[in-house]
């Protein structure tokens, strides 16, 4: 394990990022071999009732978020996941079973289990459906925070289809023109395969996390863009303003507040389950969460005069080119893999040492 | 027809506008019933070479989108639109034939027929594989503008399913660090049903429509909130200085431009058509266009304890209850609707003054 370099980077620069700035604490990361990293997280989860294979894939989970450069919904989350547990929210053995098939579409019950196993399950059994009718929906009721909305579009697009999934969340998002968070902040990925650089774009409605006003704030920085409104209904691009009002802006002000709106309805209404007016209000008792899964496999259509890659690459040629620099979704994801491979996986010394704790 | 009262509305108001301030001379504005519009459109349509029933749904299209109050997708641009007939560009006889087939989703080409006949005969198709497969999707390649996003979410909603769909489009908007336009504003429409008064999103991923920027432009009143950039890279709300310099802003700035990046990926992967950065920049010359139609019909799957409809009202409520006014994607179509049914729909004097000398 060895000091990482503090990484700041600023939002402005990338065309889409997952989650820009979510190191809480830049100064204090260590760097941890992955393998050692989800074993560690397995065993605990074991310990939590876990069965073994599902610590394993859950442990799995947690650490891609973290080596993907995504730690708020990666080591950073874990233990609340873990306390989650605890308090009964998640159930360590809830596993999906299918409600109602029509085709290709299907309804889930997640019986509160624990989300990213739920999310996994679903994406999975999308991608069968695709597989077999070209595309498939599974929407899924009941479950639990899927922490990185990312992983299930990397997982599409690994299995080589098309992946689009979105989940509700608690009510954490004034709509356009209100002052109290009355919607979801829902976040949409959509996952194109590009083995093994895939592009996947994982987009909450909110223009920033809480955790991101969180860091700008703790930096004494400004945000690079308005991110919410001060008390008396102004516009501000003061993190600490914002955090204290809790009127975060959704992406593209009155655009992203419509989209939040539909995501939660079109979740609600294909599972069957709660929309987010019907989810505990209070972060730690989130639960009762409805998503949709999407895949869809063209193997079956013939493809275009070149190869889908090349078509890819040369789309993305194409969005990037230019005099500045643009990046595209899931570069970021790449490029931190890559250097988890090689020096280990950056990990917040402080969440290392509480995890590790568990185990003595 | 009698003077209608000038409409100003800022989007400031509403919780997702489909186009804000779309009218571009409010002063100007005569109301004409719905029939003798579609029935002036029809016939101009017969001269131009569409067979009769062609020219007479395409005439509904574009009165449905001067109805529902977005006339810049309906009668403003309607002499457009014939112009591109003339130029070659839309062939009037062009319509889509099925090149692959692969259970619920298919690809077609649009043979570059009329843009809304084939979004519409798209959407209809991708309804029937939903009836039957729980799900649909139909990848539409060869086709040129399909005018108002909106009108094949009420389509979709008006038969009862949920609707899904979006196009590419020429190079209009610089992703989020560039400054020159490398992809397109991409319009995406969710639709879930709620008869009659649907829900319908319909979103472009550009801040602003230029038509909109010109308006403001011309009352000389700055944005509601930054559209663009100056030619220094500052941001900006001054519509004259964004309209110059043609740096329109992605909705979220990096999420939108991601968001634009794979709907064009996906669509022009799944129909083996174009992607932005092959269709030609120069608007009058759009052409080749790909689109993606996904119909979810969850008739086959359980409903919630209450009805469908009333699972919509409760979570509109949701959204809407609070201290300001807050409005929900597809509220103003329906108002606008109403409104035509009883005063007759708005129309800029100009416009159909040339619209009515094509049959003289």
């Amino acid at each position: 394990m060895q000091k990482a370099q503090s990484q700041r980077e600023l939002p402005g620069k990338a065309a889409s990022e997952e989650h820009p700035l979510t190191d809480h604490r830049v100064d204090a990361m260590i760097r941890v071999p992955y393998d050692e990293i989800q074993d560690t997280l397995r065993r605990v989860l074991v310990r939590e009732g876990f069965a073994d294979p599902d610590a394993d894939l859950c442990a799995r989970l947690f650490a891609d978020a973290s080596q993907d450069g995504v730690p708020s919904h990666g080591l950073n989350r874990f233990m609340t996941f873990v306390r989650s547990v605890r308090a009964g929210i998640v159930d360590p053995r809830g596993t999906p079973t299918r409600v109602a098939a029509f085709g290709a579409l299907e309804r889930w019950d997640g019986h509160s289990g624990p989300g990213p196993l739920n999310a996994h399950r679903s994406m999975e059994r999308a991608i069968e459906l695709a597989r077999e009718h070209g595309i498939g929906c599974v929407a899924l009721a009941n479950t639990n925070h899927w922490m990185r909305a990312g992983n299930y579009g990397w997982q599409a697009a690994d299995a080589g289809v098309i992946g689009i999934c979105w989940t509700n969340t608690l009510p954490n998002l004034p709509p356009w023109g209100a002052t109290r968070p009355r919607t979801g902040n829902n976040p949409l990925v959509l996952a194109v395969p590009r083995p093994p650089d895939h592009v996947v774009l994982d987009m909450a409605m909110s223009q920033f996390a809480y955790g991101t006003l969180d860091v700008y704030r703790r930096r004494g920085e400004r945000l690079p863009v308005p991110g919410g409104f001060d008390a008396s209904g102004e516009m501000t691009d003061d993190p600490a303003t914002i955090l204290a009002t809790g009127r975060v802006l959704p992406v593209g002000f009155w655009k992203g507040s419509g989209l939040a709106l539909l995501l939660d309805l079109v979740a609600a209404l294909l599972s069957g389950g709660r929309a987010t007016h019907q989810i505990p209000p209070e972060p730690h008792l989130e639960s009762g969460l409805s998503q949709v899964f999407i895949a869809i496999d063209p193997a079956g259509l013939p493809g275009q005069a070149t190869s889908p890659d090349e078509f890819v690459n040369a789309v993305l040629a194409a969005f990037q080119s230019d005099d500045e620099e643009v990046r595209y979704p899931g570069a970021r994801a790449v490029r931190a893999r890559r250097e988890a491979a090689t020096e280990g996986v950056a990990v917040d010394d402080d969440v290392w040492s509480e995890i590790l704790a568990e185990l003595q």
